[in-house]
């Protein structure tokens, strides 16, 4: 259980929902002490949990959400399939872009939504998160045919769920254009935060990598339009202007690099500049970044 | 005294011409204690040297060689208009673009010759070089208009005195085109030797970096035909295969970061992407990594 799944998870199931985590690692100390979200909007504590370490063993669900780190999404074949039954709605609760397609893959009757979390929460130990800042979540549903699904009844409950535990929750007609929107930030920042080792203040300070800043982020919005998702031109200097307002925080790919874990590269920068290439225009900024961090990250867990 | 005119001053003196140095710190030192070369081509040691810590006391020259790094070009205001004399050739032994436009500054009736020095050597104290490999120099005359000078006789005489003194040197007739393909290296290796804190033989075995050499590479080829230099696309096939045969070093811009001096980031990255920018053809990845290493040199030195 990570910081994303224990975060939702709890606020869910303290609002009365039946929650069932699957877990990879730390079965047991769950089990033992529960769950304990020390958060910003208030800290939950669930001294039990429904806790599983095999797919085969978590009961009857309406919806299963993935909060797994995009790079885990291999292990989607062996769990998703056991647990989808008709009518059951996955939400996809990752970074970048790619992974309603390869939840999809595995559950291809299944209706599939992308969650797109703005939080700032780190585990701390099993079963204990830390919900710093922020923590919306943008909701959209997923069409294979890469269009915008529009409003969904499966949308509208599952933002209704969240809702009711008290998530915020912005539902969005266009799930693309959400995800290549929130790569705008994730792009420049994840990136040069584990290459530079630096926070998003010194980042935003520095007038090279500002600079640096501002050009991929633009280069996200030329890969975006490419992708016919329109962003306008404004929003990058909106994004500038909120990470200057913004308390400075590692990033999740810093945090991911720091704690020795593979880095989510393909999901943040391969799928999208691959996307935008076969589209007709590169991303040469963003394809350098991506060959920088698989070079430290492949170092890194040596 | 640097690694650069510690060696090729060295080789001259030892040869027999008259050299004087002009040094910007360790006078005394070198003055009581002289030049000594560690070198694979043999060593040298001069007991006495001729050397100065002003221009106005150097004695009049034929040849003057500016074996400084680029980042303290700002200092030939004042040394260069003092040693030139009608006649006087300049002979620019630098990294990078934009050197021999500096001195022109300074000089403007002077003929300037671009000196290229592939060679792998370092300063260990003050008036002690190692000279660890290669050692060649290609040589080449400087236009105003940017334009391949061919031989001219000045270019002869230095690549004469040179060669008296047991240093290989290539005369080139376009310097331009010379310093383009010397930046076909300089701009890969030099700039992720220091973001990834890597070595060459690093940067070739892993194919992400790989990946990134070459597309640098391939980069600065473009830049080249923008500004009217064509290297056939082979040229970048053939630096790779030499980089994998090559004992592995740090290149000079990492051996400037580890002591923490100013990085040649204008005459190797600034200088050549502003060209190719100008002439309509961005370097994309190429100002990234300048970018990055513009933030890197100024938390190094603060």
């Amino acid at each position: 259980m990570g910081a994303v799944g224990g975060l939702y998870g709890g606020r869910l199931a303290a609002a009365g929902h039946d929650v069932h985590f699957l877990v990879r690692s730390s079965l047991d100390e769950i089990r033992r002490d529960g769950l304990h979200v020390e958060s910003v909007d208030g800290d939950i504590d669930l001294p039990t949990v429904s806790v599983f370490d095999r797919a085969e063993d978590v009961p009857p669900v309406d919806v299963v959400v993935i909060a797994t780190k995009t790079t885990a999404n291999a292990s989607l074949a062996g769990t998703l399939p056991v647990l989808i039954r008709p009518g059951t709605t996955v939400v996809v609760m990752q970074n970048g872009l790619g992974g309603e397609e390869q939840a999809s893959a595995f559950a291809p009757d299944a209706v599939i939504l992308g969650g797109l979390c703005f939080v700032c929460s780190e585990l701390l130990d099993p079963g204990h998160v830390r919900h710093v800042d922020y923590g919306t979540v943008t909701l959209g549903t997923f069409r294979s045919d890469g269009r915008p699904a529009g409003s969904t009844p499966e949308l509208t409950a599952v933002a209704q769920d969240l809702g009711s535990a008290g998530v915020k929750v912005i539902p969005q007609d266009d799930l693309v254009l959400a995800r290549w929107k929130k790569l705008v930030w994730n792009i420049p920042y994840n990136g040069l935060s584990v290459v530079l080792d630096a926070g998003t203040d010194e980042l935003m300070a520095d007038p090279a990598s500002r600079t640096l800043v501002r050009s991929l982020m633009e280069e996200v919005v030329a890969g975006a339009a490419t992708c016919r998702r329109v962003i306008e031109e404004r929003f990058v200097e909106q994004m500038l202007v909120d990470t200057d307002a913004m308390t400075p925080y590692r990033t999740s790919m810093k945090l991911d690099f720091d704690a020795r874990r593979p880095l989510e590269i393909d999901a943040i920068y391969g799928t999208p500049t691959i996307r935008a290439r076969s589209a007709g225009s590169p991303m040469p900024r963003t394809e350098a970044l991506a060959d920088e961090l698989r070079f430290l990250d492949t170092r890194n867990r040596r």
